[in-house]
């Protein structure tokens, strides 16, 4: 059993699951804020020279687990492990955001889907991007066909 | 606090960090394999239909943190959240792999970076990436210039 505590906690419009964007076609715009706790500051130095970050959080508004969920995209129930779903073994959420701008300890940032208040547990440079062509998105790219 | 407990572990060829490709110009074509614990069997249901996932680890043979790391892809400092470092408050990894084939409980994949017996935290399909002309990599384009 491995514990985790936050570095931080997240800003962002969405109160309620239900105001997140969802399913076909979802795109996600909304600005937030990276509030990082002081005792991590040094963690941050040199951060500001990435376009996007990795940010790894909790579903701490999620509880237990679903292994076949029905995504939103979908009428259809998938594997969790092929899901984005919040109710995961272990709930962890990740999220590729762009950094518009560091104030200190705060990162302000485009592309959230998190509710606000959620516990952040880390924050990764994001160097490298599989070329679209490569990709092949399985149910997910059947559901949108249909 | 949080709790996290294992999905499943990962067989790779690296038994010792220092064999692991680091440093500028490292690429990561290791094969592996994802062993999933049987009870997780029904979360992995429709994951073969993905090129690409993500995975979540432990970092579980680094002990303590460094908010102020030296890479191996540079000689200066930087923040440990502006750099894959494993020391790390939360010693999360975050590995994008290719999906080579499935069979039953155990994802053969290409591009593993962790070290053999690596407990997995979670599995995510790889969706979407940040087209690379809108990449900016801060220390680490800096450092692969020098």
């Amino acid at each position: 059993m491995f514990t985790m505590n936050s570095i931080g906690v997240i800003r962002s419009p969405y109160s309620d699951t239900a105001q997140v964007p969802k399913g076909p076609g979802a795109t996600h715009t909304a600005e937030g804020t990276l509030e990082i706790h002081a005792e991590m500051q040094d963690g941050l130095t040199d951060i500001e020279g990435f376009s996007h970050l990795y940010v790894l959080w909790v579903f701490d508004r999620a509880s237990g687990f679903d292994l076949l969920p029905t995504p939103p995209t979908d009428t259809r129930p998938h594997g969790v492990f092929a899901t984005r779903a919040p109710r995961r073994p272990n709930p962890i959420g990740l999220t590729v955001v762009a950094l518009v701008r560091r104030d200190g300890l705060n990162l302000h940032v485009r592309g959230v889907d998190m509710l606000d208040g959620t516990p952040i547990l880390d924050i990764k440079p994001y160097l490298s991007s599989v070329p679209i062509e490569h990709l092949r998105r399985g149910w997910l790219a059947e559901a949108e066909g249909r």
